[in-house]
């Protein structure tokens, strides 16, 4: 609520925020800034006075942003010795990781939106920030404006995680959606993304499993306090799943969804699995309900048992209102003279995809002759796969054969696939999918 | 992950604990400090020991809860020198606020999940940690193992959120989804849910609203840094909800759900509104697909757009994992030296039912003859209710009309609903209920 009517409390600390970079969110958050001044000073007690927005051109207008706060000289803002915390909202490696290592030996806490400088050199800055003794915080830098980060590092800190599943690209989630939902080919979905800005010209960090495994690397880095980097994850992207698959995995009570998993394969090894791919949800799972371009995070606790975090994982404001949570929480620090310990993940085994167990959806077409099932049943069991469900539909001269398996590892699954393309009766495989238990 | 195979550092911090109370959630928090000691000082640096657990039958045994922890002196735990933070599990008013008062008083934290107290006694409580300068967390008093307070007190802090809702309750969406999806009666469904151990032998605090309407309280609180408390709270229960009624809301495409719902009515005039009751809610909304005894507390924010937490509402295992994650977070600042400031709600003012505005459904059994439906609608008419839609359909010798209107105050609803039950053509009204618009 509005705090209009009040003045700022005489004890307010005002606390100096230099911002680097002045893109959509820094945009957002420079205003949010400014509306939301006094309630912040109601709710926290900190008076936050952005005094420098560094920028590339500092002579383009950007609304919503005074011209006077604009500076061409990032370095600058973070040597300044007035600038108490530093915001980081330029992406990418270079130049933030080297203005945030120099911004957190000076001693000034760091707030970052920045998931892929977070997932490839989380470690050496969480040691930088620890060892300066300063915040390092980095909500936005997950599914946008849901609060994930600081739910896993402090409400669950107790919690034995055993997995977490996401939904973390609006992107791909929304092109599922209208597949799922309007009927659209994979390219009329992601022409539609592209026309409502959801997507890139060029596609391929979303479409991939790219921007998906960086977050699946950070969510595994926070949930199991480990060191897990873009280029450990496995990923697999949406570029090859139709209509049909779709259609299909209705039809058996599923939603096809892309999923970045990150979860415990041996607690006691320190070893640990982190994926990106297409997943069959069953309908009953809460994953399964997140449509169009909203993010959702599923957790799974020994204790707290399932948990799920729902919301906006991009755009202007909702990943300025993740960075302005953060803003004020390090800012109170700073005012305060403290800040919040995060022991700097360990390193971890991360087991290969090969050794995965998964249960799997494959539809194969055969041609429709006498013991054709018999041979694709016993490709099965020579790899130990074991079927779960079967259908079979005619389809001109040849049929159609969906399985769902049981739980089965993925180098027997491959095995299999391998061996039933060498069948005669074999005339193809389509999609591939593991599917998530109910 | 399992740290067994590492030693605690030697600096980990030894914070003691007293725990008053010692009934599911007390015993499964005893355990969990237990199991995950080394975990914790791996995550946090601080080592809990729980020194003392006060019960009123010290002598009864209680498994996992070792003997010599136990003590009838919940006085003395609280007053004890070595006792550096209190987690209060006891339930009710009395003692426990008398407990914690005086354990405030004398400087230690507070963790509690009290719900009942803190929707009574909160802006007490606050006021009393506040001049006392430590912690008062009570995470686990909404929505169980779901991080609910935390995120909104810290993540959303500088969040203008509009609304809050939730379903706060797990045994009426228990019983509302056993209706829902197993066509089951009501009394069938609160009788299963008392066999499962859902629903007390006296399930009124439940069906009737009573509970959610705490936690609508506590909710509406911290949300707009409010001073709310559980007679604020206007509640409807679910006892008159019939299985017609919710196969009625499916074919409409709803789902009919017991939302605690706290939004800001009126912000600079520091206006809100809070109540609960059963509501329509759209099957594409988010709040539609939580099912069983699962919470789930969907919040819109002005920037961030819209949030859902999903999660467990109740349980030993899942509460005491709520405590736990506040009990780490006021140990380590026990540690520290510090503590979270968070800033006493304010009064603020309620908007009474009748003012409050909501679309709604309706449905009216009439006499199957001419000019029915002209009588009807002009009742609505003169009260200002416009018709989004309708359906009418035989019923022997009459018919039943099911509407759902605009947004309308409800003063002008229930004024509706009065001379529509003087027409001689109304044979009766069946379940009114709000629609929660998509």
């Amino acid at each position: 609520m509005s705090a209009s009517a009040e003045n700022p409390p005489p004890e307010a600390k005002i606390v100096n925020v230099g911002i680097l970079g002045c893109g959509v969110v820094g945009s957002a958050l420079v205003e949010l800034i400014h509306e939301r001044r006094e309630a912040i000073i109601a709710a926290s007690g900190v008076d936050l006075r952005v005094t420098a927005v560094a920028v590339r051109s500092a002579s383009k207008d950007r609304p919503g942003v005074p011209s006077e706060l604009l500076t061409n000289d990032a370095k600058g803002v973070v040597a300044d010795e007035n600038v108490d915390l530093v915001v980081e909202v330029i992406g990418g490696i270079e130049p933030a990781r080297s203005l945030i290592l120099s911004a957190l030996e000076s001693g000034k806490p760091i707030v970052t939106a920045n998931k892929e400088l977070v997932a490839n050199y989380g470690a050496e800055l969480s040691t930088a920030a620890d060892a300066a003794g300063v915040d390092l915080l980095f909500e936005a830098a997950v599914a946008g404006a849901i609060p994930i980060v600081r739910p896993l590092r402090e409400s669950l800190l107790g919690e034995d995680i055993t997995r977490v599943m996401g939904i973390v690209n609006g992107t791909t989630n929304y092109i599922l959606t209208k597949m799922s939902e309007e009927g659209a080919s994979y390219e009329a979905a992601l022409a539609e993304a592209q026309k409502l800005g959801y997507a890139e010209a060029d596609p391929t960090a979303d479409v991939g499993g790219f921007d998906a495994g960086a977050k699946a690397a950070i969510m595994a880095s926070i949930a199991f306090g480990a060191q897990v980097v873009a280029g450990d994850v496995y990923h697999e992207g949406i570029s090859d799943i139709t209509k049909a698959d779709i259609d299909y995995a209705k039809a058996l009570g599923f939603e096809i969804k892309l999923l970045a998993i990150a979860e415990v394969i041996d607690g006691d090894q320190r070893e640990i699995g982190v994926r990106v791919h297409p997943a069959m949800v069953p309908h009953t799972h809460p994953l399964a309900s997140v449509r169009d371009s909203f993010n959702a995070v599923f957790i799974e606790g020994r204790s707290a048992g399932e948990l799920m975090f729902y919301g906006r994982g991009a755009g202007g404001r909702p990943t300025a209102s993740a960075v302005l949570g953060d803003l004020i929480d390090a800012a109170a620090n700073v005012s305060s003279g403290t800040h919040r310990t995060v022991p700097v993940g360990k390193p971890c085994r991360i087991r290969s995809i090969d050794d995965i167990e998964s249960a799997y959806y494959l539809n194969i077409e055969v041609n429709d002759r006498p013991g054709v099932l018999a041979q694709v049943a016993s490709v099965f069991g020579e790899h130990g796969l074991s079927i779960l469900s079967m259908n079979q539909e005619g389809l001109g001269a040849g049929a159609r054969i969906a399985f769902i398996t049981h739980s089965a590892m993925e180098r027997d699954l491959q095995a299999a696939l391998h061996d039933l393309r060498q069948l005669d009766v074999v005339i193809g495989i389509g999609s591939v999918l593991r599917v998530i238990e109910a």
